[in-house]
């Protein structure tokens, strides 16, 4: 049968309703039997959420036993009250399980600004910690008790052989419907039984999420409540991983780097309001970080998701972007494809517009999934990047309603 | 990583929001490139929905291409302006699509007896038909889109080879959260690559549905909606099973049923208003029918239910909802086991009391997940059927708030 986080050896999941939201789950747990190394990336706004602050905290030793996550309150701009709600999640959590309050990891997502449910979510901690299962259905529930405005659950699981070990590795993800983009808290809960060192593992979760959740657009904002976390229990029982140059990490690189890239393209496909998902690539350049800046330029440009909304293959708007993203790039040589995730047409050569049908070319532009190259013939630097457009409804939602 | 429905060959999805449901999906599409040797098992309600009348009709010759289900308005009760409705739903999808109306599966879930928004669905129906999707997004899209009351997406996925071909076959379900029997409808949509005689598809889907499905009492009650359908298009390129006693079938037969039984579970996991999940198992029936109902009886007792929600190992209520089930069976020979999911204790021998700690009982009782056994050592026969507890929360939602 398909399977979940709860598939990972060691994790016990659950995800119940406190109350905070009305009738949803919006308390979601995922813990391990024992204590796991643990890597974190956290939100670059300026303004931190109380759990973010807790968390960086209790994971300044890269250890963990268990995820606390509460939807409906962001738990952020709630100054003092906020901080004694995020700690109090963090020891009742402790309390009930036995462990260390510092192996407590806690995330909020939901409104900004309204007092914290501390007693309301305490509560729900004390009744559902012991609840913890390896049940298949105990996956979906903490899969969905994160999510907010999100329109479904994101849920990856993989399993691999490394060094001879059977590796399980599984993660979850939440984005936001477009409709509300001052939700847009991204979350990611990823664990494995993996046995790496904990350095190791943070070096590798950075360079993933840089490469993958970083790589997406959908508001072009971060949240204050954003976070990615990467739990490795070493209940594989494999050679514990303490080097780049080892064999198994080179796998277990390639398959978290392939989970990450299947939440964030699942993040991406979730916007109610976007009618379009485009993948854009920037190839050959000199740097990868050249390539990463232009396919964020490109992919945040109102002007180039408008025209994708209205399938017009406007590489003006494109190069115009790519020229706002504070790189140096020569034009004259680059090449620039527009079209389907199947099918792409040429319509820069060098610098200069190739000959194209207008009409072959929107007809190419009415699928959903589209694809966007741009090679620019300087080096061996690639980067991937994924975004929607921005449609009419987008626009209609975000100006009438008051979100 | 993770399949779902997008994953069976040929098959092709989309999930989008139309505007019957406030914000969530509320239209999936399920479609066959190919037309499908199709089964459907309905509603037993004595009042059937629009849109099952149209399904029975179009599955006459066996023969579907695509399911299209709306949620959040069942088109129950509505006469001839909702017979008018499903119809539309059936011609749009024909029209646009470029195949027989007859090869359309409608389903609808939701509110009962008020007007069907046939204008927005059909509108939806337009926009959205053309985005059918082979991507794991569109997978979820569907999934989601069935949902009513449910507080997560059901989904299973399996690949295993058969007669030397590899085939795909995966499911989508929904219940409904125990706060709103009201809306309690079941759907299961099912969807495999095989190749197999439709004649032989409906037996089986009959007699899986019979020992899955038709073995989960949420609230004890069908709804006018109830329908599960499975497709099988062939894509596999297996020889046609046309026989019981194709090695195929064998297999076949083993994983639908694992499929539905996955299924089934998750929507008894998925009661908000339910603590517990209990199995039942009657063992060594003289036949299967009697164990069945028994099971039923059992299972569908509110006085087994509150038992069971205050730890109670009372297996007086068990015997004595067995009595109720109209079948005969000899008490004096059964044995009894109550307990959690992994640990049973003998509470009844021969029919007669056995020595229990009731303290310890009571802690075993604790667990979510729960287990009763009953052995008739009567015969050979076994049935098993999955329930869940009655909670104090279920009937005050019931009783003090209107649904």
């Amino acid at each position: 049968m398909n399977k979940n986080i709860t598939n990972v050896r060691g994790i016990k999941c659950w995800g119940a309703h406190t109350g905070v939201k009305s009738l949803r789950r919006d308390l979601s747990l995922i813990y391990s039997e024992v204590p796991a190394a643990t890597a974190a990336v956290f939100t670059q706004n300026k303004v931190v959420a109380e759990p973010v602050k807790l968390t960086k905290k209790h994971l300044k030793d890269q250890s963990a036993q268990i995820i606390v996550c509460n939807a409906g309150n962001a738990n952020a701009c709630t100054g003092e009250q906020g901080a004694r709600g995020a700690q109090a999640m963090a020891d009742t959590t402790a309390e009930t399980l036995g462990i260390k309050a510092s192996d407590v990891v806690v995330a909020s997502t939901g409104i900004i600004g309204e007092p914290f449910p501390t007693d309301e979510i305490v509560e729900g901690l004390k009744q559902n910690l012991p609840k913890l299962s390896k049940k298949h259905a105990a996956g979906s529930f903490a899969a969905n008790a994160i999510l907010t405005t999100d329109t479904f659950a994101k849920e990856g699981f993989l399993e691999f052989p490394a060094d001879g070990y059977e590796i399980n590795l599984a993660g979850i993800a939440k984005g936001s419907g477009m409709i509300h983009p001052n939700m847009a808290t991204m979350l990611s809960f990823i664990v494995t039984d993996i046995n790496i060192d904990n350095k190791l593992l943070q070096a590798l979760t950075k360079e993933c999420v840089d490469e993958t959740f970083n790589m997406i657009t959908v508001d072009g904002d971060t949240s204050t409540n954003d976070m990615v976390v990467v739990m490795a229990n070493g209940m594989a029982e494999n050679d514990k991983i303490t080097s780049k140059k080892d064999e198994a990490y080179t796998v277990f690189r390639e398959k978290l780097m392939e989970l990450m890239t299947h939440l964030a393209k699942l993040i991406v496909s979730d916007g109610e309001g976007a009618s379009k998902f485009i993948e854009y690539v920037v190839k050959n350049a000199k740097r990868k970080d050249v390539a990463k800046k232009l396919i964020r330029a490109i992919s945040d440009s109102t002007l180039v998701k408008t025209a994708m909304y209205g399938r017009d293959p406007n590489w003006g708007r494109i190069v115009g972007a790519a020229g706002n993203a504070g790189v140096a790039f020569d034009y004259e040589k680059a090449d620039l494809y527009i079209g389907s995730a199947q099918n792409q047409v040429k319509v820069l050569e060098d610098g200069k517009p190739a000959d194209i049908n207008r009409n072959a070319m929107k007809k190419l532009l009415r699928e959903p999934d589209l694809k966007i190259i741009m090679d620019l013939k300087a080096g061996k630097a690639h980067a991937t990047g994924w975004g929607s457009d921005l449609t009419t409804d987008y626009v209609l939602f975000n100006s009438v309603y008051t979100t």
